[in-house]
């Protein structure tokens, strides 16, 4: 019975710590923002560093529509209120991920400086990272590709203040990283990240 | 640049799943609802068992009043309306989490069969796992310890509806686990959940 002897002497140590997790896993947690217009490729370049990520023995977790929308913010909508209520709660739950320990992979539009600002100051308050990840992509090139056919319904009229065409997308002033998706692939735009993530200390021994 | 290509490759393969993460990781992810009056011992075991886990080299969170009150759910009050959606919330948090293959350790109240049973369908809608963990503690005994001094506020009619006192405490039907605080140590509650863990394959090789 020495083994729960031992832990019970542990257990007046009080709680495990974020350091502790980051020591366990072997990775800090931290929480990368993408934002940019429909179309950009926010989504594909979070697969695609999430695949790298697995490779690397790293564990991330990707938040994005079909996770988010459809589960704990089904109950919003699309007014401006809802809107900012959206991106303020993906925030407080990325927030929780990077507690953990996990590197969250955040893809969203959030077109506006100020909901984006605010998810910031949640992470700083935390003392927790908050990587601004500009996926930044002409507006003729995200249209033209078009996969999900929003543009040609908001040059309908069929959608209305679609971001880019009836509705601003603030680009970030300040972002820790910038991918000028026109003139990078895939593969440079997630070596990029991986190198920021490498370069600040998030992967490895902790 | 083999390695880019072999990267490359896998890219095609599409996303990592909730199996790939279990694998790197080396557990299942699963939500333990602690759930009891306050004063029960709730967080006490969540906080023993994130250590016991730890000490196994797992991974575990805990979701609790200080880190979603404060948190994502500061723009909720005490109505009936919003204790619901408060726990509902709070179940698709925890499901990301499970989802990510962290052993998440929520600790509510969560006074309200059907709040619970809520968290319990969100949960078997996405194929995860919810393990309703019942802190069965004597109202006597637990306003005896009143850890925050509420019964003796409640009992003084300064809180109103207060789970055990003036509002119900709908005691789990069939709980995965009922601990029955008062006749055991918290080492055998510990215990008893880590054998359950260990029993239905969420700790191990995946």
């Amino acid at each position: 019975m020495t083994k729960q002897k031992a832990t019970n002497v542990h257990w007046h140590h009080g709680e495990i710590s974020r350091a502790d997790r980051a020591r366990l896993i072997k990775q800090r947690g931290a929480t990368l923002w993408f934002t940019g217009l429909s179309g950009s490729g926010k989504s594909t370049v979070a697969v695609a560093l999430e695949q790298r990520l697995y490779e690397m023995g790293h564990l991330s977790y990707r938040l994005d529509g079909d996770n988010i929308r459809l589960g704990i913010n089904k109950n919003l909508g699309f007014s401006a209120e809802d809107r900012a209520e959206n991106i303020r709660r993906i925030g407080e739950i990325a927030k929780l991920f990077a507690d953990t320990g996990v590197i969250t992979l955040s893809s969203f539009i959030s077109p506006y400086r100020e909901d984006r600002d605010r998810v910031r100051e949640i992470h700083g308050a935390a003392e927790l990272t908050f990587i601004e990840v500009f996926v930044d992509c002409p507006l003729a090139e995200a249209e033209k590709r078009d996969p999900k056919g929003l543009y040609k319904k908001a040059r309908a009229g069929e959608i209305k203040n679609f971001t880019g065409i009836d509705d601003p997308y603030e680009a970030p002033l300040n972002p820790e990283i910038h991918l000028q998706t026109a003139d990078m692939t895939l593969e440079e735009e997630v070596e990029t990240v991986i190198g920021y993530l490498q370069q600040n200390g998030y992967l490895g021994e902790q």
